[in-house]
């Protein structure tokens, strides 16, 4: 955290306001838009004062690349757990899935914060947002060459590794918190699609 | 076409007059927003006279909608046309992807603008296009489901079709005009992806 002149409160209290001002940001820029949405009005559903509210934000851009930063490390850190755990590819990919599915849920609210306010980063910080993404991609594109190398997978392409990641970036757009399945199975149902296929064994179509 | 006051001049001038403020609209959007945009704009991009870009634009948002409702009926055309063909059920399947495919990338100018200003419909024009919207899905779900009925999918399971359709909508963030796949190769690779899965042949860790 930055910080700015004097602190308006305790450690604690600083993290805990820190967090009220990012959820409410992120309420915020969801449900109206980043451009939209004024510092104030932020300090208003976050319940901080407008002296404690300059000092926890530098500025409502850079408050908007911190939260996608953060989400997209989360993804990232995630990403090289699994891939330091060294399974074989086909494990490492379903626990990749299931990773992102339940991280994308989890923060579907920034997700669509990212997908339409992105552009309003600062061309620096889009870079930097952008490298984060890539490492990410470069991990799943790794395990997807691991699995084809090791003859496990039936193609390494870019477009596989692109439209697998695509289709579960897709669930910002439609997962309902009160949909037929959870998180958990809707992993389980995109891994078994996209590993398995979706013609049922035995069928003589799929040429 | 909306006539309003005199015609600026024939019909098929003012067609192509028309199609030259559309095109101007969709690139100014995509490259720096529908709210950044101002209608004057759009005139200047498309060559336009001030009296005739009023005639042709009631506003900015009715711009909006009709760029976005005459996509996505191009979309709903496509696939009703295929439908209608009654091939199997994968056959169908397989040219719903094709068609998709090659109209997202023929238009992912219109689809980034869908994606990122589709908030600034008004609450009438967003239901609208909501119903064009689930009229494709609906054509989706219903070749799955015939699929599925005759034995030859493995699931026909919502989470499939939104996945499926997020993987292809997705095309419009990573495809590239000058990337290693033509727009027919890209569809073939997905399908084949979604329906044979990506697990070689032979592989016994399917399970």
């Amino acid at each position: 955290m930055r910080r700015r002149g004097r602190p308006p409160g305790t450690d604690r209290g600083a993290a805990q306001t820190s967090a009220r001002i990012r959820a409410a940001a992120i309420a915020l820029f969801a449900d109206q838009g980043f451009h939209a949405t004024g510092v104030a009005e932020i300090g208003a559903k976050a319940d901080v004062q407008r002296g404690a509210l300059y000092y926890h934000i530098g500025s409502k851009q850079e408050l908007l690349w911190e939260i996608l930063r953060d989400y997209t490390r989360l993804l990232l850190d995630d990403a090289e757990r699994i891939v330091a755990a060294d399974a074989d590819p086909i494990r490492t990919l379903r626990e990749l899935i299931r990773s992102h599915v339940e991280l994308i849920v989890a923060h579907r609210r920034t997700v669509a914060v990212h997908l339409r306010d992105a552009d309003a980063l600062t061309a620096e910080r889009a870079t930097d947002l952008q490298r984060l993404r890539d490492r990410i991609q470069r991990l799943w594109q790794d395990a997807i060459d691991a699995g084809y190398t090791a003859g496990l997978l039936r193609s390494a392409d870019h477009v596989v590794t692109n439209g697998l990641l695509g289709m579960l970036n897709s669930l910002s757009f439609w997962y309902r918190e009160r949909g037929a399945h959870s998180p958990a199975e809707i992993a389980e149902i995109l891994t078994e699609t996209v590993l398995s296929g979706l013609i049922a064994p035995g069928d003589n179509t799929k040429g």
